[in-house]
């Protein structure tokens, strides 16, 4: 089904209350398309909805909602139901809704599982968060070396509908270490009486427990495969981690990386599900922080106010002149932010990264200084406006704007390198924060640039 | 394998041409490990290295191959070599690699396949750039509704080889519309008498191959599946888009709207293997167009020149006042376009958006406005710097800080909806676009409030 689910006929039904034509509707329809419809409602009638699907999609449709929309209905549920939901969801389903739930009631929710459940709950929900651990399932089938086709294909019959994945098994040796991995395309083009260690070639890529989730997407884009096993330390297998995951944390990621890039903290939850004041108090540290550091500007000015007063014309090309070091240095933090988030660039790139940018921000710097000269010449030439010194005044903007450009091209550069050679998040680098750095700086290159070449002429 | 795989002792056996080692170490690798160190090493050994691998493992290496280390490897090759790895090449990663090259070279290639890949290399290409289309591989099993277990599983082991992936088999009519999918999990589970048609539930996600890519993505997160089925607009089954493409389509698209966010023209190829004059062209063009609209600010100080010479301590804030408008338009704009990007708001949400972006912008006004007046208060306190009329100096900062910043909110939250309204792409919104906006108007906001508030006292 295709586009918004959400048609004023079924808006209709909902309010009129008429569950049962409802219920009707939806059995014929598919579970994700169910899950969109309840998580584009009110947050007040998911739950009414929810509660009417057809008893035996409530599983799948729990499975496919958003993280945000499965909290929200959990919460409102009682004991009964919530059991239900929670032992059908897989492990590392309900690890990702933990993840969202305030520990109190997870503990609660804990209490409802079965021995055996929450035990794998508690090992999966102990590894530190954005650790691959955290988005693995133990449901996955392994086999030993021994074993037959026919003997294999039997076992996943047993134990198929549990295991995340069939499109790969994995093959242990007889303490559970991993050895290799074999696939269902394998499999099924085997005859039944072949034995898996005749099949083993003992190349696999593989996820370790502790690894960052970053990590786990450039693995899964390098080996090109729909899951990773996940070892511990000794080599034992532990669990598995399929690509659906992997495709939720990239866009996670980013969406970090582009909130902190716009200079602020990264929402936690959609932009309409986060709270105004949440939306409020996510960018006010970042702008009051930045205002902060802007009042230098305030100061830098001050410290030339001697020459503003004696040249007005001067001040006049300020904001134009800090924008474009400004511009030039959110160019360069983005690209290099970007590249060092997908594992393009590394720190030891950095005297690389430093000689493209130092021929970049001057070349940049150049073609703005000309543009800025012949400005001045052309407004001179039209209208006088600039007087006897012009050609001054004009080489002054020219030589700030090539400093300037390439002091906001290596500080956006090297600002994200700076930022993860100290173990921080190269993201934080974003373009307000460079923008702000270099308008400081900005200022003084400006005047020192004016005083030098105007001094005994204008100023 | 872990790390860098460019180890020192591969490096000294490269460049002592020492082949044979090199190729008894390469035998025991995963041919995803070999693309990386290939791909990691300078432009013009990748082909020497290429050249030497095991024979068997060189068309799945070359796969994993990122593929502008394909287009280099391929484009240096024989005639001969070039028809082996074509041919080999699944038909959506073929497209993939002929999206990269010169349309002349991709002539030359085409005619090197034979009758049957010519044609369907041709008709993948005839979609639209970032179509499902391009992303499409004809290599799927499909099976009819009358069809058993057996049967079926007899026909993966005939063609299994060839299908880019046998987790989902898709059901057509004698026609070939598609019907209805079905797991190869429902099928290793179900006895082998069982007919197709009693499976099947007629729930299924699909794509059409005239869809954007980014709506993909959407979909296979919807969905959670690996695979979906691609038909016309006639219900025809045509192709198959695989999860792993898909993750390389996210990780694309984002990369170019990080690229836009930050000012520039999106890159073509990662930062290292573009040339300096590439990265100097994708950004020049922006930088340009963002220094002729900044001049207008410098029309705009010319406008109030009476003023700036009357009162230079109201110069003294003008970077830190338009920087301010400028941040907070960058925190809106991000927020917003990454919303629209994962769809998560769509441009019917605009006034709800515009609504929480006035509060926002609102009260991080007043905040950043208070803290300018207190900063004026205090100087004022300790040094007398701003004289008698310093009241009404530093009401005019904190009423100016509240306009600019709400309009820098505004313009910033909006623009990327009115962009998307028509039809452009929201992400030309970028940071330093809409600071530049932001600074003229800001510029006029706070004089012409100076203007009134400071009028017969310091003006």
């Amino acid at each position: 089904m295709y586009g918004k689910l959400l048609q004023p006929e079924i808006v209709e039904l909902i309010d009129m209350k008429d569950f049962k034509t409802l219920k009707e509707i939806f059995t014929e329809w598919h579970p994700a398309d169910l899950a969109e419809l309840i998580s584009d409602l009110p947050d007040s009638e998911q739950l009414i909805v929810f509660r009417f699907l057809p008893k035996n999609l409530t599983n799948t449709v729990f499975e496919h909602l958003p993280v945000e929309t499965q909290k929200n209905i959990i919460m409102s549920m009682g004991k009964k139901d919530i059991t239900g939901i929670l032992m059908e969801l897989s492990p590392d389903d309900r690890t990702w809704l933990f993840e969202e739930l305030p520990s109190s009631i997870v503990k609660n929710m804990l209490a409802l599982l079965t021995k055996e459940e929450r035990e794998t709950a508690k090992m999966l929900l102990g590894y530190p968060e954005d650790s691959v651990g955290r988005l693995m399932t133990p449901e996955y089938i392994s086999v030993v070396e021994k074993m037959t086709v026919a003997q294999v294909l039997k076992k996943i019959r047993l134990e198929g509908h549990e295991s995340e994945t069939i499109e790969m098994l994995y093959v242990v040796d007889e303490k559970g270490r991993l050895l290799d991995e074999i696939s269902i395309r394998q499999l099924l083009l085997a005859s039944p009486s072949t034995r898996i260690k005749s099949m083993m070639d003992r190349r696999y890529g593989f996820l370790r427990a502790t690894d960052d989730q970053e990590i786990a997407i450039e693995i899964f884009k390098k080996y090109d495969t729909y899951s990773l096993p996940v070892i511990d330390t000794e080599g034992f297998l532990i669990g598995i981690v399929t690509i659906d995951d992997i495709l939720s944390v990239a866009e996670e990621e980013t969406t970090e990386d582009i909130h902190k890039l716009g200079g602020m903290n990264a929402l936690d939850e959609s932009y309409l599900k986060s709270s105004v004041f949440t939306l409020i108090k996510k960018r006010a540290v970042w702008l009051i922080f930045l205002f902060i550091g802007g009042t230098f500007t305030a100061s830098a000015m001050g410290f030339f106010e001697d020459a503003i007063s004696a040249a007005v014309v001067l001040t006049m090309f300020v904001p134009l002149i800090i924008a474009s070091g400004g511009n030039s240095g959110s160019q360069a933090t983005s690209l290099i932010i970007r590249s060092l988030a997908i594992g393009e660039l590394t720190i030891s790139d950095w005297w690389e990264i430093m000689k493209r940018e130092i021929i970049s921000g001057l070349a940049l710097g150049i073609l703005l200084g000309s543009i800025g000269f012949a400005k001045i010449a052309i407004s001179e030439i039209f209208t006088g406006f600039y007087g006897p010194h012009w050609f001054f005044i004009g080489i002054t903007i020219f030589i700030s704007l090539i400093g300037i450009v390439m002091w906001g091209t290596l500080a956006g550069s090297m600002l994200p390198l700076l930022l993860k050679r100290l173990k921080l998040d190269p993201a934080t680098s974003s373009a307000p924060f460079v923008a702000t750095l270099v308008d400081v700086t900005g200022i003084v290159i400006y005047f020192t640039t004016a005083q030098l070449l105007l001094k005994g002429k204008i100023l």
